[in-house]
């Protein structure tokens, strides 16, 4: 391993970065959770709303959305203010929708009544990884918010099944690394997000060839890395939650 | 096996829909392939303008670009068209980025010149996979508009590098299956796109639980079923082009 | 006559291209067909949709309407993607209420009851006269479009009236020809579009001059063309749909 | 012809609105006319700027355009603005298309030099033909801003070639009318907007049935109402301007 | 004060230009004012709607609202019309809003029962001052709207409450004046709008310093410029209205 | 005074907030500064560019511009998302306006060269006073951003001015308070927002009566009393600074 090209954080492959999970980090929403990948910090707020979309009405469930934003000077150069351009871009609509059909393998929408859950995921400072820090973070202000329907008796039941966490993963200089930081998911020739249930399994898989293509081998050792990663992103979720496992 | 779910369609599990691929179907377009998997057809058009975007400029490269729509009643039920709506949907937008990124991997910008070529994937009528016949149909247009890039002496050497092509895998009822026609992908535990490259290996996969979770396990035989369909895609793809391997 | 300007296609001035309607083009649509006048294809579907719009609510009549749209590559130029530059065009707003008027004069309203027909045409390949022909396909579309409601109980009468064709007709070097074809129409110093209604009698009439100015008298030898090519065209709809005169 | 249907304002079938042609009623515009048919009022602003489209640039011609808006409250009842509404309408967009094409038969457009002329048409009442009306006093308005140039000696030549006017016509209760105001307009069987050169001939023809069909004996008798209220036109429209015959 | 500056238009420091405010000035509103502050003209139509916004509706009262427009060649070289580019601009929505919340402060909402009153301010014709003019004219077709309403016996008691007007005043080469045109406007070094109510007070103070800054006793001397000057335009108003005071 | 109306927080009418000031709160922008007014919070980040709008080039002078924005839940109730809307609100423009206009007033534009500072400023927790508070630090981060370009040796003189700050005053139960938190605002007689000077002198004042009028007395005495916080608000920005008086 001496000869092992070396992450440009200095970190080992199957090393993910310090994460930390602030709850009640701003004092309006329901839930509210500065989640913090190293440097890639997103405020995840979750809000309860009664009512559901208009094709899901009268069925008797609920339903968990997300929006995903940056604020324009998360990273190193200015982006455009997405509201200034009139509309939001591919990439911010293509991470939200994952946002939302992760968070939603969290929850029994039908124990969940008629509420809308909606998790706005905001990037105020960015380094690589902001969709799976924002899914890690968004499901713990998700539980916050289903506890706080829960304590104002709105609902009966308890709609939460499981935790879901996600980790990027990648081939960075031929050698699977787990939770890219920005100068490695720049460089790197794969680049893949893993969904994770707390139960076991994966809930949403996204790799991508940069440059070049991965085989199925490289696909395994990623795989295996995303799920060490995700049992300790579990750990910090319960810790930050007060769960006992 | 006799105890096996069989599928909507009656295929075997490992069975594609019948392929057709039929060139210069429109005649203004450097390349016109009506792809057919099934009942799912997509126009692909791909043509060839000199020069390449803003930040390309300069680069001394080309570019390779995809759009992506689909014809109003391409479905059961009609569906807004986006130009009235003013605007394309997350879905849409999802879909030809994912494209556009697995055609890149077909050629050599370097080697293209600063030419670019958009490459137009529109759904005429949909039964499931539209996005991974666009790609299988949309990568057979695009050696096409090279290919009259090099008729007319526009460039000098070979850009293209190697065949794309796309197929769905899933598990419906609890089997793999491959190529999932629209009553399976609506009804599938889990859904993938696998994007693979002639010579081996994987360009792209996206696998999403609908349902549940999947295993390791299951992603693997999900895969080994993409990659045997894959091989027939490649076959017909060089046949339709008159390429021997 | 010999000396007579020869039209670029070697075409009789008083003769339209070969025209076919393909009923049946795809299959969700209520009603589907692919028109080609030459090589101008276009596929225009009908969708039943029960309800009206608002303003027309509780009336007790249905609705017909239109949306137009040409694939980017129907053209020799790529044309940009309406849906990704976030509005239609004037020409194709303008277009697509020409042939929801037009078609309208087919239908009696009152007897359609609270349902909405959207004829969709869209344009495959463009070479000249895609809104006339979209009109003439649009409106056999329509007719099986009303057929599915009368098969499936769904009204009782028969809300159609009449068929209705429409061709154009223009001045090409000084001499009036009909349906003209791309070359033609980019070059004519006047350009009439003509909707006319299978019992005689004009729809609608909306001729310009591109150069100079059209006389009383060239008008009505323009009408006179375009007539006998209706003619021609209500033979065709009447063939396609087995409608015996 | 005493049992001839009366028209509502009691005038007879051949007699146009009164019209009125006020120069510089604004005082920034190149040219300002207030044009009025009876109690249809619209301002029509002509503004030179130096320059062309993109399209145009290098050809050492100019161009002319027009915009046309509706006030709110022009109507019986208030519509809403485009403006706040973020789009231009079909009809909108319809007419000032037709008003652009329109005018640019009175100017060579060679002569005209690298000038963009712009004419807005702002409707500060309605009351039927605010199309026709636009055209006409928009000639008006166009004249003298090409005089403008002329004064300013940014151009040498002259490039008006001829006045332009227009005038609605239409079958109201049977009977060809000409200049139909708002009551006629909502109940008319045929409306006709034409659009003629001082020469004589015809620039622009647009026809359409509303209820039924139209003969061509009734399309001519429509023209003939309105070749005779373009004479009266083009005499407002020169004594306005001052232009001796 | 020999030697105080001049204004360019030659008035006194505090004195307004000459202002008109012309009822009925178009046929279809419920109340259409033209108001004139010197060379600034704006047409100001109120129009009476049954129902409230969603947001007030059940609560038993009114609503007033304003819209602000500018015909694209009110100025002096012509801006793009607000339709085309589709967005109203944040210049003019912050018109709009001041307008519309002055207003309401002439109308007790409660006693106005469920009905919008929308006042259109569009600028016929720029030179300073639109925003003060459209509330000082504006409010005058708010009070006939309202008379429209208890004279059709659609409202029982009078919501009106008191007229309000509104001038400008600014810094201009370092003395305080009143009404400023667009010579001086573009050249103050502050800029204030005052709106004011019959009854004394004020409604909204505006002040901007466009160069340096502004004491208050320089703010004091421009309330007092204000004030007496608001005491013509309620003159002005109750003569137009035929209020005796 | 014992008979004083208290304010909901327990303040005396001049007391306000707790000010906090976090200067390199981010790490990507030239200036990164988090402001806190109480419990209203708000990220501005000024970044640099080289270059200034098209309509500045080749006057060798700068810009500086600010946009805001709300994370949704930054309030009570979640608002809507402005980029998935398609447009900022008026309220927000009119907000980036104001910042934008008063931070200009800290630089001399000629001597900061052809460079552009955005001020992004971003509301993470609402509770009254966001525009104040944006300006408040926004100048901070300004400066820090003028700082940077020294630094860096891009400009050569000292472009920074002075420090401009703002504070909200209003009438609330009759009596003149400062900085206004969200219950006082929402119930408060008269708002007005004051932007300050370090040098003494006023730069903006907007005062807008919700409910009834207020007179000039009032106006002086809330002057009065921002006059005073604002000289608590430059000890604040000196001292984050590092400024000696």
């Amino acid at each position: 391993m001496a000869s092992q090209p070396s992450r440009p954080s200095g970190r080992r492959p199957d090393q993910p970065r310090e994460i930390r999970l602030t709850r009640d980090y701003t004092r309006h929403a329901e839930g509210s959770v500065l989640v913090e990948f190293g440097d890639t910090k997103v405020l995840c707020n979750a809000s309860v709303e009664a009512g559901v979309p208009r094709w899901l009405r009268g069925k008797g469930q609920g339903w968990i959305t997300a929006e995903y934003g940056m604020l324009p000077r998360a990273t190193h150069t200015r982006g455009g203010r997405e509201a200034a351009r009139g509309k939001q871009g591919g990439r911010t609509l293509e991470i939200q929708r994952l946002i939302g059909r992760s968070l939603r393998a969290a929850v029994n929408l039908k124990k969940l009544g008629e509420f809308t859950v909606t998790v706005d995921c905001d990037v105020i400072q960015a380094d690589g990884g902001t969709r799976t820090a924002s899914i890690t973070g968004g499901c713990v202000a998700l539980v916050d918010a289903i506890r706080y329907l829960q304590r104002k008796k709105l609902i009966k039941g308890d709609p939460f099944v499981q935790l879901i966490s996600s980790v990027s993963v990648g081939l960075y200089k031929g050698v699977p690394v787990v939770d890219l930081d920005y100068p490695e998911d720049s460089g790197a020739e794969t680049d893949m997000n893993v969904v994770m249930a707390e139960s076991g399994g994966l809930i949403e898989v996204q790799g991508t060839a940069e440059a070049g293509v991965f085989s199925r081998e490289q696909l395994n050792a990623m795989l295996e890395l995303a799920e060490n990663a995700g049992a300790q992103l579990f750990e910090h979720q319960r810790e930050a939650l007060g769960i006992r496992r």
